[in-house]
């Protein structure tokens, strides 16, 4: 198959490897033309991938043009991007036979669309499939074992036989929306146990936080016209188990500044706009979301941290 | 209500707390004479709970005739003790009315049966609860906030009522077998993430290891008649992220010794036993479960780690 990749940060870089040791035939899109370069004369991406070594025959271009030309497409950008980079192939006249599976977590602002949805809005008639799964980018690279989910409605078990590669397994599933929840929730989440962590409420309420949590995102994706047993995917729990536990991530980092009052920078934590989203979501769809609710509460109306707290207490 | 707490340990002990705090009348009884007169006089009991206080109004006894005189009897001894304790209450002639809440995780060596199983033998009139959740014993002495599962086919919303105090909360349902199985077999799957640490395998395959580890317990506690939705509970994800994601759990730790070759410490492990037992029942009940599988060859049949990295590979 003829992947091409938008996106050339850390995460498109790796899918880019990952679509290669998959055996396609794989084209990576930069906005950076000195990104390009470099990956087609270095065969390297040090901002984004440190001293990984890419394959010669991983190409790469600046020309937009040029990516319509494949079966698939993986939509690499941030999700406040979505909508531009969308207008933008709209604007090169992408044909409708090929595949456009997102990559990116996230809710639109101000509109609170899923990825699909906007997408949608620009293709209506080509397939669409998210892909999202418990992935560090830099391990993927390092072509360290993996897993992810494929969710689409039109061709999920075919595009996880063409991504799987030996150390990379897709797991695929129909679930457009619940996956897309998950995505985007999770981050909010790692924002409510990072708050767990800030304010030593020890790893018993962490678990509490991420278990009840868990359950609000659910009944949102359910409300959404979700499926109950994505959870239990990689992109459910999978992805949710990584992000809430690891001590890098940078939503958890946001919690625990926020647990301290130190919280300058949540205009570049992603979790940071989710929370508005999911919670307009959720008081749209009438679903009663708490743990949601106060993680919105704390970071938009200057409520403290005891709202979190006071979820945990038995009134 | 009177609730009688089998077991002095830091979980007995940390429950009997949890008892008294929700406003009930408990007794706590110690096989060790020593430890029940000093929670008596002392209120302390320094060996299991450090420095935590206990209320004088818990008292405890060396007597197991005096503790039949209970609405509600938590057992709270090790699994492989679940049978013995069991024979000793049914020679005191426990009554058929007091509700038994078993609080040990694991399954009955030999037999591979389940401690609701064992329990039943012995008294298959009285109703049987089970206690699981994601619960570090000293966290909860502290009063630091928790939630827990308590399932019962009879009186589970009950017991949810009368154990829940303000900073612990407990959530009712009817699966005790599904409850059971995750309890036990999450010590498993935490010897297989350690692994994946020990192994240097990255954070990508602990959680790929984590995810479809659920699903293979999801199998086997819906073959032996549980329910998929329980792993949505404390019981189920909740417990599972504690166990496998805590560093000081000896589960992991013993994982991490498998990966490096240093294992003389495994008869001490809770999951190596269980390992055997999910592995018999799996059998029995003819449900595939590749990464127990590998566990328990790695454990008990000299299969090197690379079982465990072969499950995340395509052959």
């Amino acid at each position: 198959m003829k992947i091409g990749v938008i996106g050339s940060g850390s995460w498109g870089s790796a899918l880019a490897l990952t679509a290669q040791r998959a055996g396609n035939n794989v084209t990576i899109w930069s906005r950076n033309e000195a990104i390009a370069n470099e990956i087609n004369r270095q065969h390297t991406n040090k901002l984004y991938l440190q001293d990984i070594k890419l394959p010669e025959d991983l190409i790469a271009t600046n020309d937009l043009s040029s990516m319509i030309n494949n079966d698939i497409l993986l939509l690499v950008v941030p999700a406040q991007t979505m909508r531009e980079i969308c207008h933008a192939l709209e604007q090169k006249n992408l044909p409708k036979q090929v595949t456009l599976v997102i990559c990116a977590k996230g809710i639109e602002q101000n509109s609170f669309k899923l990825m699909s949805e906007v997408v949608k809005e620009f293709f209506p008639l080509n397939p669409i499939a998210i892909l999202s799964g418990p992935n560090f980018a830099y391990e993927v690279a390092q072509n360290l074992p993996a897993i992810a989910s494929i969710a689409s409605a039109e061709n999920a078990e075919l595009l996880a036989k063409m991504l799987s590669s030996k150390h990379f397994r897709f797991y695929p599933n129909n679930d457009v929306i619940g996956v897309q929840i998950i995505g985007a929730a999770k981050n909010v989440l790692a924002i409510a146990t990072g708050i767990t962590i800030g304010n030593k409420m020890g790893e018993n309420s962490k678990s509490a936080i991420l278990s009840c949590g868990i359950n609000e995102i659910n009944a949102l994706s359910i409300a959404k016209g979700g499926d109950a047993k994505t959870m239990l995917t990689p992109a459910g729990i999978g992805d949710i188990n990584l992000t809430c536990n690891s001590l890098t991530s940078r939503n958890t980092a946001y919690g625990i500044a926020l647990a301290k009052n130190k919280t300058n920078n949540g205009h570049l934590i992603e979790g940071f706009f989710t929370a508005k989203s999911i919670f307009h979501l959720s008081q749209n769809l009438e679903i009663d979301m708490p743990i949601f609710k106060a993680v919105y509460q704390i970071i938009y109306q200057n409520y403290s941290i005891n709202s979190i707290i006071k979820f945990l207490n038995n009134s």
